[in-house]
């Protein structure tokens, strides 16, 4: 079976997000800064037309990461369309071929039909709580990792639940003063680095969690 | 020139002393946690008697940043003796022989004459403020290195005010929910990571301050 993990890109006051955010602006001011390092991968392969051409160590991790996935669970903020009851013309934020390939498992209190997207990916809506959207994504992703993309709550929310078995942390050398901090509590859990990988504008550092 | 550098041990929530701090007990209730993993290699060498024998990665760690250190800097608080006129019979927390073998220029409200102490030891009292202090300690250090010993509240103070060159986190994967951060306000610096050392843990990244 594989890992049940979770990848947060972190401030150094330990934000995963900006203080102003909204559901339209899900980072908070200046909260994009924390992906930077991702973006600047992604946007850089596309714009050359790359599929595994040359690579910085930044889409080394995100390749190391991703390559073994076979499922993933999200927030519904992080699904985006809003709260409350869903308008079934949001289909998520990545259009008709979204990032994913894979079942994605989306909390949310709302029940909704599957969505059969471009690509791959699935995504089907789970009402009853992060365990139970685990217990779905590892039944689909059978020896393959199950990542929870995230949003920042919803990966602290598995934590907290010792639901995960590894984290990566992208420790990002900026300061944000506020927002939503990775943790809102004491860890019920320890957390031992097991890898770190030193890339020029950010540390990754993926911790083995120890219940 | 040397670097005028810190360095300060963090957990994953940003914070460098834990929550219920005092004068009797400077880090808080449980930060002593954030500072194991230097102990634990302090301990060891001295329990086996050796000067500069077998090492692990922590020691070699703090065998970098203080081999090239000429001069310290240091609040108050890290010298003890609690607050207000001095009780000159306190000559610190480290007894006859501290460790730091070099001038120490500590940061202090009440004026004082300098303590000379063993092994090459001493201790200046400056009034006037971390400028002052880092400027005596420059011209003290030579070519060698400036190090801004602690506490949190004196290296935050100097980061603040653009007086280091670089700044070394040991990031210890705990979260102490509250306490002294790190950063109390935005970073009017830019921080690039020059250097990271894995070790079992605690992960040491290496800043260049960027102003």
């Amino acid at each position: 079976m594989g890992d049940v993990f979770s990848q947060l890109s972190v401030s150094l006051d330990g934000y995963v997000a900006a203080p102003g955010q909204s559901v339209q602006d899900p980072l908070g001011r200046g909260g994009l800064r924390l992906h930077e390092w991702a973006f600047a991968t992604e946007s850089w392969r596309t714009q050359h037309g790359l599929a595994d051409g040359e690579r910085n160590v930044d889409a080394e991790v995100i390749e190391e990461m991703t390559a073994g996935v076979g499922a993933y669970v999200m927030g519904r903020r992080m699904f985006g369309g809003g709260e409350g009851p869903w308008d079934l013309t949001w289909t998520g934020w990545w259009g008709e071929d979204p990032p994913f390939h894979a079942p994605v498992f989306v909390l949310t209190h709302h029940a909704r039909e599957p969505l059969s997207m471009a690509g791959g990916t699935e995504f089907h809506f789970v009402t009853d709580g992060p365990a139970a959207a685990l217990a779905r994504a590892r039944a689909a992703a059978g020896d393959r990792d199950v990542c929870v993309a995230g949003g920042g709550s919803t990966a602290r929310q598995c934590l907290a639940a010792g639901l995960l078995d590894s984290l990566w942390l992208h420790v990002v050398p900026i300061v944000l003063g506020g927002g939503t901090p990775l943790f809102d509590g004491p860890l019920d859990a320890a957390l031992a680095p097991e890898k770190v990988v030193a890339a020029p504008g950010v540390t990754h550092i993926r911790y083995r969690v120890r219940h």
